[in-house]
């Protein structure tokens, strides 16, 4: 609070002479100012300054997810704020529609100009993925030389702490891990879940049985019913599980998915409900950003078709390679896998159910 | 779930062959048919069908509302099943856009033709509006007529009856003044509350006097915080409060207001956590009719420009007047003038806290 | 073209050593840093830097308007360059959705900080109304002092010669006016038009008499026709059109509205086409900045209530004013009230219409 | 125009009891009606409602191109057409966020009833693509089956004329084709452009030399030139750009691909500016549609996993498959690769410009 008030301008409160200041138009240096330059610096900057806001979010819900405890109230805190970089990203998307006013033979009036500056340069943009948990040896490589070597000096160090950090992603596992409802009061939740799984498929087994069907269609219905139960058995086998995680198929440890797959498929308990928007947003975050991306490739497709690149090789066909081999939280998208129908759902004890509940009943 | 799985075919299960058949061009009827009367018809169907939706939503919400104790997973529930409708009327506002590639000469090809059918017709909209709770004496009149003499037979006893029965705004008001946390474990809210405005303007006071501004600024801050005290003072007094009721000045109850209060403040508490979610649901809903109204002002703007509606007067004119006239959740809206910073607000005994929280903490 | 390439780092293209260091939090400055302060701080910063694109954009427009003659090929740089800030604008809008992820609470933690500092004083924003023609006399008053007063020095002198140059608005007006369509080869537009809505009438209360209706509503109908016929005649008399100027209902020359209305009725012709979408445009940016104010004025509902302003007064209610009162292009839009169906449309003599057209027919 | 107005309502006009009585909830017929497939019903039919529209579009659009001249007025309606799909598009994809409120363990309530119906078999979306020109050969194969086995009786019998008629690709190229600004006056096109790439990379390749540059760069930036210069001889052959038809790499002619490339080219002539935007609206269609099948697979991956889909094998990677195959105007977009900076573009001899112009210049 204010207790001494004083004077401020809009103009000085947001630095206005120095924002509005650092748009130098090359092709202006160059002899001959294109019209268009403008609208491309200007669209860049504004990424870097949402990207900024972005980093601002997930350094502190990080910071948040470091303390020992974590207060539930807190979970409401970190939940906005990853509602809010959702947010940011929709329009992040959105404004690729005013750049994609901008055609191929304006681009070209400057771009020679730019060469070999590139969006790959972008070190918030680095900073995010890398705190989002991009370890480098799961980026698709482009060129021969890691990503980092665009950088120099503190710019460097600073990504490469960020490597050795922990990442939103190990922070999101230790926290999984650390939730204790996987076996409470006698509940063996894994257990649970596997018969009513078994009992599921039985049921639907037997209802094919009985159905008015072709035989080609009841075969092709059991052989679906099978591939599931496999999914299923190897998904729960720890063993299994850590064999995939070796393998690279997955990333979440077992412990960690199960805890995922609880808050799913629990997630109407209250304590949970908070647990359970927190995980959502994060399936939602990766799906935006690969969005983003994938617009990016096609404006990038409709400016400059299949322009060799600076590199020497198609800035197109690296954007499309991120698109689906940066997401981070497949894993946990993937829990969609195992979700059960609620009239299957093990009922949980009354001890628990109000373990998962308020103090205060009904309001 | 199903025990005898069925062969369904998609175009069936979506009765497509009665949906797709639905699209009678008048002007083909009358002769030659306009290419622009089928976008106007199948926009207008898509509309109904989303109303049917909304219609879905607020009665099932409605549903859970008139049980004497609402189960807090309900809750989870009911912000879900708003966040749909508010979803809704994002592409309600945005499918516009598509309404607006017909211009004024397209529609005229049509227009004569139509008459007197209008959209102040769709019985399902105005079943939304009385739903919310939309009084017939706050509407904006139009033309000479109730709004209900549009419809008839059925279709007009089920307005009428809707209109009788309890809204979702009086549900709301009814779940505010039933919450028990106004007063509870000698924790006076209402009392700490003012306490805490006094406490605030005071500093304020001082702060303004000790720092060096100009006579005039001075004046102008402290004129400003004696406006803000009296609109306080009238705000937390009950007798001043339903006299503004009486005067249509405000409509929710004394109670339902400081509950709604409290739950503004103290949104951080797990418990208030979703009703805070709720309460900001109705706001936003609010804002987005309106919106689609001002929307539809400005597209009929476009099409029609001041042209002499149907009924004899201008139906831009009607729908301007009910952007803001309509709106029905303004006094959550207008909470926030009430609120004040963390910094001010009274600290919740350990009791009360506890009570507001999980049982089991710190997950 | 680049003869001599040089290597740039996108880093340094984009000055965001500049951009990224200019976040500066007086929370932080007064002691506390206020987590939410930094989107405050980041989206009006990203606002601004969108208006100087806005700003590029309209000063580039003016300065093809203010050659003698405009190449056709330039309409379509206009045009193109209008419909860029039309989608910036819609980006403006679309972001206040993240705006609207800090609530009341969150902003009240560094909102005495700011005063008086508030978007009243964009300097840029202010240069766009005035570079499309919003006048000091049509703008809504706020407080006691001209808006410019909110200025000082050069920034002064920049909004005070503004006021005095030409706008888009008077540009527009002019080019109207020269467009030598409304007579030529022996074709009086105005004229054929007006016999054009006296045939119309006479038909549309034939039809009405002969119809198979209630007294009742045959005397509504008749009297809308009247009432049509009213505002045909006084909008097409250009004595009345004079007056209505003096009176402040209509600021459009009457020669450039006559231009206004061929444009619109004959925008198949091929050379209109693009005259008409500039005319379009300039209605939809209208629009889009009203929009951009009422979904400004619902945020700062949701985030103020009715607090008073810094200013004395409600902030939101100035605002509210704005919505409507600082439209600009309105006697563009009410063009649509003169459409007439194209089976009205007086058909152009083939001279004409081959002038119309391109040299090369039926490509 | 109405010559005997009649009396309309809005809920017959818009056949409302029909439209809004086809939502038949199997889950309710096999026992309790499930909230939710409400809105999973409700959302197909308006996506089948648009695609109707879509239809209607394209159809017109197809009709005005069979003409053996078309009017140029006639492009401009085409456009205006086309930007509409467009629109429509946008809301196909914005309103998924809508589908996205419904969670997995919502839809597992009562997707069991629902087998095998499915999108796939979606009648009107598979005349899209195929009037669009997607041909059978080219469609990623799902199952076994041809996708139309989907279909029976008239239904089946319509797709499979529609295979062997023309698509919206096939008038394209022929209109293209058919255009004569390719050799005219003795100006021909394809020479003019030749000598122009040659030129540009000649000045390109002074321009490293004489650069201060590493050693590698140099190499790096010449080795780029040449891969570009041998992409250039590739596609200006026509020899083998009719062997890169044969082996699929690319699909329009030789001819119309030159036309297509003068088009964006030359674009400012105002006889060519609807062309290009009718060519530019296209690559449009093209990425919306992808984009809608992108987020389509991001959906269906948040409501199923990886679970096996009802044909035995998984939806999501068959969506997945078509968001690139399935592009029909690829070498629209491609033309991009070919532009070169408008400092290297031949001048067009003052004849032919002005036979690109209107009859009357400079308005």
């Amino acid at each position: 609070m204010s207790e001494k008030p004083s004077s401020v301008h809009y103009i000085n409160y947001l630095s206005l002479d120095k924002v509005l200041d650092a748009q130098n138009l090359v092709s202006k240096e160059k002899g001959k100012a294109a019209h268009e330059e403008m609208l491309f610096i200007i669209i860049h900057q504004t990424y870097e300054l949402w990207f900024k806001q972005i980093l601002h979010e997930l350094d502190s819900t990080m910071v948040l997810f470091r303390a020992k405890q974590i207060d539930e109230s807190n979970i409401g805190v970190i939940v906005r704020r990853m509602d809010r970089v959702n947010k940011i990203m929709n329009t992040l998307v959105g404004q690729l529609d005013i750049l994609e006013t901008m055609t191929s033979l304006d681009f070209l009036e400057f771009r020679d100009y730019l060469s070999p500056a590139s969006g790959f340069q972008s070190h918030q943009f680095r900073k995010i993925e890398v705190m989002l948990g991009l370890k480098i040896e799961k980026r698709h490589q482009f060129g021969g030389c890691p990503y980092h070597s665009q950088f120099e000096g503190k710019k460097k160090e600073e990504i490469l702490n960020l490597e050795e950090n922990e990442s939103l992603f190990s922070l999101l596992e230790k926290w999984l891990e650390r939730i204790p409802f996987l076996s409470m009061e006698g509940f063996d939740f894994t257990k649970k879940y596997e018969e009513a799984v078994s009992q599921m498929m039985e049921k639907e087994i037997e209802g094919i049985k009985s159905a008015n069907l072709t035989e080609e269609d009841r075969t092709l219905r059991i052989r679906m019913i099978d591939e599931n139960r496999k999914y299923f058995d190897r998904v729960l086998n720890e063993e299994e599980h850590n064999k995939a995680i070796k393998e690279g198929e997955t990333k979440l440890s077992y412990k960690a998915t199960m805890s995922a797959l609880l808050i799913n498929l629990y997630r109407d308990q209250p304590i949970l409900h908070l647990p359970y928007q927190f995980l959502r947003s994060l399936v939602e975050l990766d799906h935006k950003i690969a969005t983003w991306r994938f617009r990016h490739v096609q404006m990038v497709e409709k400016m400059l078709g299949q322009k060799i690149g600076t590199g020497g090789s198609s800035g197109q066909g690296y954007l499309k390679q991120t698109v689906d081999k940066h997401k981070l939280f497949t894993d946990l998208a993937n829990i969609a896998t195992l979700m059960i129908s609620r009239s299957y759902l093990p009922d949980l004890p009354k001890k628990i159910k109000d373990k998962l509940s308020f103090n205060y009943n009904n309001i």
